[in-house]
């Protein structure tokens, strides 16, 4: 209390012991005298295993992997389609976040027993389930074709390089796939600047294994989405099969039965999907006053419509609840990566690194020769994408979900015609069969919230448009934005999935022949939107050969010492297990079981903080000191969910599945000094697997696994050994 | 987690629910509509019992409590003399804060037992222990007195008019002591707007009753200082006798068994310190651009050298470790003071009321001939005391406590010598006195901090002024600042009491006879120094007699409307038991016991997060989910401490003991959207009497005083009643 209370109390030990640095890694003072030149903070630290920065953390940690480290952590560390994993037993146990196997939750379900709510767990091997369509990727090799990929890009438009790079990446990828299960992919690394052809090994056969109930996966829902302190079990386990029995990998990751501990170096292996750390300014400046206020202001308004509608009847809020939960996490998410391009400190820091850059470009004649025009080049094409934001921003199907379905029958057959460098970027190469596959996946929707958003839509552009502006004048035809939102989805077939198949079947002429009131209404507006969406592809084109030009130039001017931007490629990222000022106080570098059972009691036990079952009956076995979650400095994001967080012996010690809400700038800029990756410790973990969900047998296999440590040991930290290193037992992994 | 990962997850139940407007309440958009005129939001509700805003509680809340009711909360509410405190039994039981009683539980603590630290339970009454020197006193009545004090200053300058108010308040609390237990206190209101005459009487027979450890008191320390969530038992239980028997009140606060629960609607009674509301955006700028800054600089410097010397031995610690927190209390509370000043939305709204209030003044002739030019007068002032900022911070004693000491030990028998209008403010009227008790007052130093302090708060005035700066040359004569530090305290005998007090007693010929190298060096600085303080004062009675003015001119033109500023005298507070939104999610309206032990785990049980022993050993028998902590959109601030919390019954529900770190820009603009009150839930109380303390005679007490209701009720809400009220039962108070 402040001002006239008698505060002044003698606390018993000073609370800065908490604060101090940890024995294990060296002093922040140290850290910033010994870092190696053209290490940069900011970038970050997503390295590629190609160019692991090994006098970065020589310098840092004293810590100097082997080369059997990297490999067995490389290839215990496996993609699914938009998540991480990891081999964490050497019977093929994979772990990963809860929901990443959401759609293998579901699929095994039974009309009688919903998996995602009742959690699951198979009590023996028999009883492991398969999961249909779900696939795992090992990456076994990467070879750099960056001169096989830029020497076939030699035409004069952005348009045509485009279609040349594709069309060779195509070609490296595909006679790269030499035999069944083997998958390649070549990834690009700043921007086109570097390219890698990654070959995985495809495993296709893999059964769930024990899956908690998604009231304790996702325990806090939206509201602690993005969020730390935090209690989550966002853990599945999955067992990868081979032959009808348990695969048995080479290579997978150690348990460490103490888990992450203050201070520890820890590594995050994943594949992070999307960072914007190496745009020039003028992108960011685009994204900042541009495109992401008009995703907001679109988040707010379908938001506020939703929100409207579910509060009318239940049925209603059911079948809105994903999408509004969606818009909630995507307006949470932008928010956070808006606030990063607002503030002042970040933005002088990317315009003093441009500077910079750009400085050692022009000192070489060749590279200026070069690249020099780039920065220009991409800021005039991003004025002028200012310049017809609004009409890109409205002269588009994006209304109402099924208008947008109608619109993708439209293009689908006219952009199908064309060769892939003049389509818009969405119909190009393998884009248009996803597209095609959309348009038939089921759409989860309402009349009335279609109805409603549209309308909103209309009604907003209305106020954003001028008066006579041609697109909103033939979408209107001179009714209110009421009217004209009724007429399109009253007697519209397209929420029927036979109906959008056969218009899909039928192209352009079953197109022409439709009545579908969605269907005439996009073929009315097709040629006016097509204009603007044309021009804005022209100039992202430009944009973005540019860019590969500035990625070109940034490898040139700084080799592998910047990491390259985050392309869902599988990364190595270094971090320290820390605690962080929060709120005017500290968030602890752990929680605990007791602060589980806190939120909820806080909250009264209502949704989302509402424990299962199981966690009230078997409370009391459990030790509820134990850590639950924890947080690290990792450089993560979307696409690092179910990465696992390990120590320097390659143990698993905890499991990714979020951020904390400071983190979401790091999207541009990377920071740690409150931005932390969040995770479920291993101790917590094996904790519940015990006492909750009384499977031993799976937390034996995780545990009884710790048996290798020397071969993937990398030098020794120059402090003190950890105990946790003396003891570590020494064996043979299979 | 962001972007790739699948979290489109089907919630059981809306979150909603849990935000939504609770049954007891009007709804927010209902009180937007409803609110009485001229009740302006960001002034905030600290109002006075003479002018209860009877029409707004009606059209927010549909409440209106009986003038009895009124009385009951006024009388039940007593005045600690640096906090507040409450009746809450009918035989004599004092509510506050445990921080407010650390004088008593010090001086009652033996030298086998430290109750600070092992807590203070007396299992019967006859345990009950003296606290010596304690009083409280009770409000019995208010009048209006400023017609009396305003018409008494007549003098033709500020401070003369300073002098003349002085002494006319001077005599009217005179005039009001009629007996022995009564104490009178002239209270301002509006900077001199309005003065009213306080009558108290005094109890000064206390005797500690109950004092938990402080561990738990206090726990999380210094970082949990001004947060929320927040899990401490700040309580203390004190008993009022009379003629050595339990003094039984016939007004005191009955005990809800229930306790707050989520939108109730509560009041805080207690003495608010000091707000600054309606200061001129002359005055805030000043703070903002010259005080706050020049002070957040000092605590920073202090707070280097400090823990710098503090690392080096533990003795050296436990000798500074108040000095430390003291000054990590004062800089938290600074930067939060400062960070509403810098809020760019904070000082619009401050710069939209002004021009509101200044066209009402100058629309009315006559008030703005008496008022008009007091806008100006005080922006010149400040604009001047901005002038001579560094010599007003650099010319003084505050480089070291001993030094300080020196400083006053010079300047008292001046400073007596003059007539009160021209001293300086810290020696007008009753304040030498203090100031003579604090020369006395034990100082807790170390002759090594001294001088580290003293040379760095030397080595900052070097950088900070010109080279021939005339104080700087007196101080240092030639010599670097370690040399200068190094020679004042050594040798110097001020840190005996002794020694201080000779010099107090011996006047201006043992000051002026004195070699004590501190003395003799503030006898040196001293003219220079006078000079500019001298300066400053004129600036500042300038300001203060302007200042009065533009608090007259509220009064004037927004009448009682508008709550006075705090002076630490009786106010009661409206607000609303509500959750918020904070760190990305909802900090939760209540925290639990459950999260007690959590916070506490989650930091190892390390200090300032320790359990005390008997909270260890007694957990189990704890109900770990009942409600410990909770928070109000009442407004507080420092003064409040030890303020009871209660519902429309006049029932406590709470014990107010810290306000959150968002609450702390509130002292120049409230809000609620954030800023919360933080209390001690009065379930916590009962269950840690009953489970930690084994003192069900003190629990029985506290619930067992629930059986007056009726006549203290106010009318009823516009809603269903609650449960609570249906409840309660119908008595007799004594």
């Amino acid at each position: 209390m402040q001002g006239f209370s008698t505060l002044i109390i003698a606390l018993g030990v000073s609370f800065l012991a908490l604060q101090s640095a940890p024995a294990q890694v060296t002093t922040p003072a140290e850290i910033e005298t010994k870092l190696p030149p053209g290490f940069i903070k900011e970038f970050g630290t997503m390295w590629t295993f190609e160019a692991p920065p090994t006098d970065y953390w020589r310098a840092r940690y004293g810590f100097t992997p082997a080369k059997a480290w990297l490999d067995n952590v490389r290839l215990a560390s496996i993609r699914l389609p938009n998540c991480s994993s990891s081999f964490v037993s050497p019977e093929g146990l994979v772990m990963t976040n809860h929901h990443c196997a959401r759609e293998c939750i579901t699929a095994v379900s039974t009309p009688d027993s919903n998996f995602q709510e009742l959690g699951f767990v198979a009590k023996t091997q028999a009883e492991e389930r398969k999961c249909p369509g779900m696939y795992v990727d090992q990456l076994q090799s990467i070879e750099d074709v960056t001169g096989k990929i830029q020497s076939a890009v030699k035409g004069s438009t952005p348009a045509r390089q485009v279609a040349q790079r594709n069309a060779a990446i195509d070609s490296v990828q595909k006679s790269c796939e030499t035999g069944p299960g083997t998958k390649c992919q070549v990834i690009t690394y700043y921007q086109g600047g570097a390219y890698s052809l990654y070959r995985f090994k495809r495993f296709e056969d893999l059964r769930l294994v024990m899956a908690p109930e998604e009231a304790i996966s996702f325990f806090g829902g939206d509201p602690d989405n993005f969020t730390y302190p935090r209690y989550d079990l966002d853990l599945s386990l999955v067992r990868v099969y081979e032959n009808n029995r348990p695969y048995q990998p080479k290579n997978y990751l150690r348990w460490s039965r103490e888990g992450a501990k203050e201070g520890d170096l820890v590594f995050v292996t994943g594949n992070p999907g999307s960072t914007g750390r190496l745009l020039t300014l003028a992108q960011m400046e685009y994204l900042r006053d541009v495109q992401y206020p008009a995703q907001l202001s679109s988040y707010d308004r379908n938001l506020a419509v939703l929100e409207e509608i579910a509060k009318q009847d239940e049925k209603a809020r059911r079948a809105l609840e994903n999408q509004i939960f969606s818009l909630k996490n995507s307006k949470k998410a932008v928010t956070g990566y808006l606030s990063g391009l607002q503030d002042s400190a970040v933005m002088a820091k990317k315009r003093e690194f441009e500077r910079d850059f750009r400085r050692r470009i022009a000192a070489d004649p060749k590279l200026k020769a070069r690249y020099g025009t780039s920065w220009d080049a991409i800021a005039t094409a991003q004025r002028q994408l200012a310049g017809i934001a609004k009409q890109q921003r409205w002269y588009s199907f994006a209304g109402s979900q099924l208008l947008n379905v109608a619109g993708a029958i439209v293009r689908i057959p006219e952009q199908a015609k064309l060769p892939d460098s003049l389509r818009l970027p969405q119909y190009r190469g393998p884009s248009i069969d996803l597209l095609r596959a959309q348009v038939l996946a089921p759409v989860e929707t309402e009349p009335e919230a279609e109805k409603q958003m549209l309308q909103a839509w209309l009604t907003e552009a209305s106020k954003d448009l001028p008066v006579n502006d041609p697109f909103l004048t033939a979408f209107l035809a001179g009714r209110s934005p009421e009217v004209a939102a009724e007429a399109a989805i009253n007697g519209t077939t397209l929420a029927d999935s036979t109906a959008r198949a056969q218009l899909l079947e039928g192209g352009s002429e079953a197109v022409a022949r439709s009545t579908d009131p969605l269907i005439v209404l996009a073929r009315r507006l097709n040629p006016i939107a097509m204009r603007v969406q044309q021009r804005a592809t022209r100039l992202n084109d430009v944009t973005s050969a540019n860019a590969e030009k500035v990625g070109q130039a940034i490898y040139a001017a700084y080799g592998r010492s910047l990491p390259p931007d985050a392309t869902f490629s599988l990364r190595i990222s270094d971090g320290v297990v820390k605690s962080y000022p929060n709120n005017g106080t500290i968030a602890p570098y752990k929680t605990s079981f007791y602060g589980l059972y806190a939120r909820s009691a806080e909250f009264d036990d209502k949704p989302p903080f509402r424990l299962p079952e199981r966690w009230k009956t078997h409370k009391s076995r459990i030790d509820l000191t134990q850590p639950f979650n924890f947080v690290t400095t990792n450089d993560i994001i979307g696409g690092n969910s179910g990465s696992p967080v390990i120590n320097q012996n390659a143990e698993v010690v905890g499991l990714i599945f979020d951020g904390n809400i400071q983190q979401l700038p790091n999207r541009f800029l990377y920071t740690d000094e409150e931005a932390r990756a969040v995770a479920v410790h291993s101790r917590g973990i094996t904790e519940a697997l015990r006492k909750v969900y009384e499977v031993d047998r799976i937390a034996d296999e995780l545990e009884g696994a710790r048996v290798t440590q020397v071969q993937f040991r990398g030098d020794s930290l120059r402090r003190a050994p950890s105990p946790a290193r003396d003891t570590a037992r020494v064996g043979q992994g299979r």
